[in-house]
Formats: structure tokens, C-alpha cells, sequence
């Protein structure tokens, strides 16, 4: 088997990384693509109490558990099947559910840090890092929070000036410079995702 | 004739514009292909001293004759061949040779302002915005003025606190927006000139 292509897709809160990989899946509809979202693999926070882990910042790198999310790319590079963990929005630790994931010609990682971690960076072909003005991000952000999350509009602000925004600027943003394209996701990203499906197609059909 | 498609390349000086599209053509070497630069478009000055001629700011978009240029664009698409000018470095005006060129599938807009430009930006099926540290837009720019064009350090430095660097950020730095995918070239661009290529190649063998 050839190794497989790893597309790392990422960018801050809300600016649009999902909606990139889901307009280029809804394009190919192919199951030799999986994607792997760094949102699965937060912490396993069972042995801590509701408090602890309200309190815990979860836009900062040692939220997420890179070394499982590591040990599984490389599994399913080496043609293993992995058992993905799922998350737990409402009690802030892992769920019991796994998900299994079987090895693809093509994996997309996307989350806000995927290049941060030097490893997970190394290990991608393709590096993209979708950027969007930080009002729209926010306005973004406030929407689905108030939506789909029931939060407060000061809830989210809080949390936003307390810890994304923060975040974003030490941690997510400097990784912009290893990214081999920026799509700018203010306007339109159609022809972005034009390009990636091209080149996606061309590997696909090689 | 189906229309051609029309990919403009711009970014700062010296942000490597030139090396991502020769870098494109190596791969491809199909007369297919053609590219106009806007360098190529600066306006007729022979009616000026010279004086006035070297007070002329070169990086303003009024340097540039647009009209002409929308107009050769224009007569491209619609399948005509064009008389593009040429210029004398010289002497700050247009050379007497023109150079031929004709209509083909894909042709490449390369400049620093071609983006500035509404009419000229509504063409473009692709826009890529090639982006690169000032530190590193400047040094390079210093290396190719000192050994190409024979310019002192004093008058490089001059130059481009004078006028590059203002107009850089006045006029070419905000059309980055418009951009389809911007192009980060501090470490490397090869991932992002493979995405482009196999963009074309689709084109291409449509």
C-alpha cells in the first residue's frame, strides 16, 4: 500500500477549517478519504472533578492528547485501523464511545493546533491553514455557542477574551508560517477548494 | 474556443511572484500557457525629462497603464493575439519592440498590483497573493537591485523606505483579501506550486 496523503487543515476558532473539509468531501463523496478532528482527542478527564475541569483552558496545546493523536496517524499511515476516541461536550472528558477508522489513501487532520505539534506537523504532505478577520471569527463563534451550545452572550465573551483569543495569538496563529497555502475565508474559499479537490483527484486517480 | 482560464500571481516586491510561476511553467513547458507581467505595462514616459522620469513613483498604481493592459487581457480571452510592450529599465519608458503574443488555455497575470486593479481582478478565475516576511522581501530585493542593476546600497534603501514600502502597504498589501489562496513563502512553496499544477493539468487535459 502507498502511504497515504495527509492534509492538515487548520486556522482559529471559527474561521472555517470544517466548512472547507466538508465542501471538499461533499465534492468527492469517496471512502478512500477519512478525517481525523484534534477535537476528539482533549484529555481524558475522568479522574478530575466538574470544577478542575470547567477550569481547564481548552484552547491551550497540553488540552488535547497529541500522543494518542499521534500513535493513531501513524497507525492508519502503517495500514492499522484505529479506535478514534469521541468527546463529551456536556461533562468535559472523554466518552465511552470509540469510533473505528480505517486507513484511507487520504487523511485530513483539522483542528486549531494541528501544526503546532512539531510530529503531527512533520508527518503532513499538504499544510493549510484557513484565516478569516478575528471580528467574523468571533461573531462566528458567538453564533454557534448561543445556537447550538445554549450559552450566554457574557459566557461567551468571557471565555473568548479569557482564553481563545489569547491562545490564538501564542499558539494557533504562529503556526501559520508552516502552512503551504493560507486560504483567506472572509469572502468566498470556493477556489481554494477547487484546488484541493484537483490535486486530491489527481492523487486518487494515480 | 472555450474562454481561457486566467490565474493572477501578485505580492509584494521580491515575495518570490516570479519564482512561483517559473517554477510553475518548468513543470509544465506547454505553449498553452502564457504569461503577461504588469512590469511590462508601465506607462509610456518619452514625452518626459528625465528628471521627471526618475521622480515617477513607481510602485503607485498610476505608474501602470491599466487600460492597455485590461484591454490585451480582454483581447486574449476573446481570442486575439497581442502587440505587448516592452520596457527600457534604461531609460524609465517604453522600448520600441513589442513582442507577439498569442491567445492560449491558461494565461498567468504576474505583478505586484494586479489585484489593485478592480476590472483587471474580474478577470482573474484564480488569484494568488504570494506573501513573504519584509525582512526577507527587503534582503532579496537589496541582493537582485545591488547585483542585477548595479544600484548603490544608499539608493536601495532609499527607495524602499521612500516608495516600496508605503505603497506596499497602501495599495498592494491590502488587495490580499481578494486573494484565493495566499501563498507563505518564508521556508518553501513547492507544496503549494504542486496544488497549482495539478489545477492546471486539469485544465489542461479537459
Amino acid at each position: 500500500m502507498t502511504k497515504p496523503v495527509i492534509i492538515a487543515v487548520t486556522g482559529g476558532s471559527s474561521s472555517g477549517k470544517t466548512t472547507v473539509v466538508n465542501e471538499i468531501l461533499a465534492l468527492i463523496k469517496d471512502e478512500k478519504i477519512v478525517v481525523i478532528r484534534q477535537d476528539d482527542y482533549y484529555n481524558e478527564q475522568s479522574h478530575m472533578t466538574m470544577k478542575e475541569r470547567l477550569a481547564v483552558n481548552y484552547d491551550h496545546p497540553l488540552s488535547f492528547d497529541n500522543d494518542l493523536f499521534f500513535n493513531h496517524i501513524n497507525d492508519l499511515i502503517n495500514g492499522k485501523s484505529i479506535e478514534k476516541p469521541t468527546y463529551d461536550y456536556v461533562n468535559y472528558t472523554r466518552a465511552n464511545a470509540t469510533e473505528t477508522i480505517h486507513p484511507a489513501k487520504i487523511i485530513f487532520l483539522e483542528g486549531i493546533l494541528i501544526l503546532e505539534d512539531e510530529r503531527i506537523r512533520d508527518l503532513a504532505d499538504i499544510k493549510i491553514f484557513v484565516e478569516a478577520d478575528e471580528d467574523l471569527r468571533f461573531i462566528r463563534r458567538l453564533k454557534r455557542d448561543i445556537v447550538e451550545r445554549g450559552r450566554t452572550l457574557d459566557s461567551v465573551i468571557e471565555q473568548y477574551l479569557d482564553a481563545v483569543k489569547p491562545m490564538h495569538y501564542a499558539f494557533v496563529k504562529p503556526t501559520k508560517r508552516y502552512a503551504d497555502i493560507i486560504i483567506p475565508n472572509d469572502i468566498s474559499h470556493d477556489v481554494a477548494v477547487d484546488l484541493i479537490y484537483a490535486k486530491i483527484m489527481t492523487i486518487i486517480n494515480k
